[in-house]
């Protein structure tokens, strides 16, 4: 574990450039948040396409060499895909035909998950806003081929959808399972996080205008993700629900809904931008 | 309104290859699924660097040519951003410098909006999977200059965050306003959508292992977003909360949950994948 808060470097890539007052490069806050987002979009550029390609994908954030490492620390993203994906077969044919020495190997590709935390509802059209959380990872990816180092990403991949699934489900997987399988891993070279929380802010001029305010209502409406009841298979043999799957959803169900919540109250610490419009 | 349903053509970078029955290319699917989803991830390759950035972005299908159109109609992409950031200077330049003839104005863009309807908890880790939406579309991005095309997306991209927003609102917007926000038009060229619903699909050996039945719990966690209760903001003086918020959020939170629930029932007209694993 860090003593010091370890940071991304600024590079082109990554500095955030608008409101960069909202901005973090810390690594535990930007993993958090890629750790937390049920979808992560994974974004590359294909060769023979003007358009990147972009695929949603789950993923962890993870050390195969230190398993004990904190989400503070230097980690790699495990993505997990298909041996017959488009993503799958460039990062394949990169790894192999790239020189090594001068670019590190693997394919180029920049994940990103956001998370809404309300809807800013001001005065005027443009403060309107968001609260919310995003970040963004770039690296370059290869498939895991290592046996155990891809049981491990699954392995967490797995309980990143409910904490503790793995050993609560058939495994290990079977050889043709491991086989159709396949797991990125992704080293990372920089990241960045941004943020907006708070109630709305206005222009002044709107806020000294007794009909505005007389006829527009100002607040935030929370958004958070609800997880509702289970609804069993068919074949399902297990009742009831057992305990780690109900304290998952009541665990997450009340974080997302408090983070909602914090997210509308004032930042105490945070100047405010003196532009009113949000991004 | 077009007679028959318009689909987007089949072509290098939109045709979805992993499960393709899954996939749609119908315009309406896809639009409704950009028009609902509270942010988009805009990827576009910057020349400085190789990985491609992705921003989170609001934008909402349109005509400004004909706003009475359909969602199943050919429509454009419109994005709310910021004169200063990236996407807008890279959209700017490319527009004035492009050759114009051989290939579309404007900055190849690739648009992606994902939404979890569920986890999907099976006996082995290999067959847990998503209930989940996702579209892409790909265009070319331009910055609209045009007063009257500004207006009318700045409109319908804030009636996207609450319907009828804009005319409850201190409107129009004065001039230091309209030079401070962008938007951009994004001509699409295609386009697809993919989805997974239904409970669990899993293994015949794992199914007729009563060791594997009588003790992994399986089925689907229904997942939807929630609006939460309204929190006015310091400087609020209307009370209650508007009918139109109000209803909004009911119907919004209705049919979240509605939707989620749906997703977890078996599609009877689709055939079920022999691969019980799932993208």
């Amino acid at each position: 574990m860090p003593r010091y808060e370890l940071t991304y470097p600024k590079e082109v890539h990554n500095t955030v450039k608008r409101y960069s007052s909202r901005a973090t490069y810390a690594l535990k806050t930007i993993h958090e948040i890629i750790n937390g987002a049920q979808l992560l979009h994974v974004a590359f550029q294909p060769d023979n396409s003007p358009f990147p390609a972009v695929l949603p994908m789950l993923g962890q954030m993870g050390s195969f060499e230190r398993p004990s490492a904190d989400t503070g620390d230097v980690l790699d993203l495990y993505l997990h895909g298909y041996v017959s994906s488009r993503l799958m077969n460039v990062s394949r044919a990169k790894t192999t035909t790239g020189d090594g020495q001068e670019t590190p190997a693997g394919l180029p590709v920049t994940i990103s998950a956001s998370f809404v935390d309300g809807l800013v509802l001001a005065l005027s059209p443009n403060a309107h806003s968001y609260n919310y959380r995003s970040a963004v990872l770039f690296g370059y990816a290869t498939v895991v081929t290592d046996v155990p180092e891809k049981l491990y990403a699954m392995e967490r991949i797995t309980n990143g959808v409910v904490p503790d699934r793995w050993r609560q489900t058939r495994v290990p997987p079977n050889n043709a399972e491991m086989q159709s399988t396949s797991v990125l891993r992704v080293r990372i070279v920089s990241g960045s996080a941004k943020f907006r929380q708070g109630n709305t802010h206005d222009d002044r001029c709107d806020l000294d205008d007794e009909s505005v305010l007389n006829n527009v209502w100002a607040g935030v409406l929370p958004v958070y993700t609800t997880l509702g009841d289970p609804i069993p298979a068919e074949y399902n043999r297990i009742n009831p629900v057992p305990a780690y799957i109900e304290q998952f959803r009541t665990d997450f169900n009340s974080n997302a809904h408090e983070t909602a919540l914090l997210a509308a109250v004032e930042p105490p610490d945070i100047k405010k931008d003196t532009d009113p419009q949000d991004d």
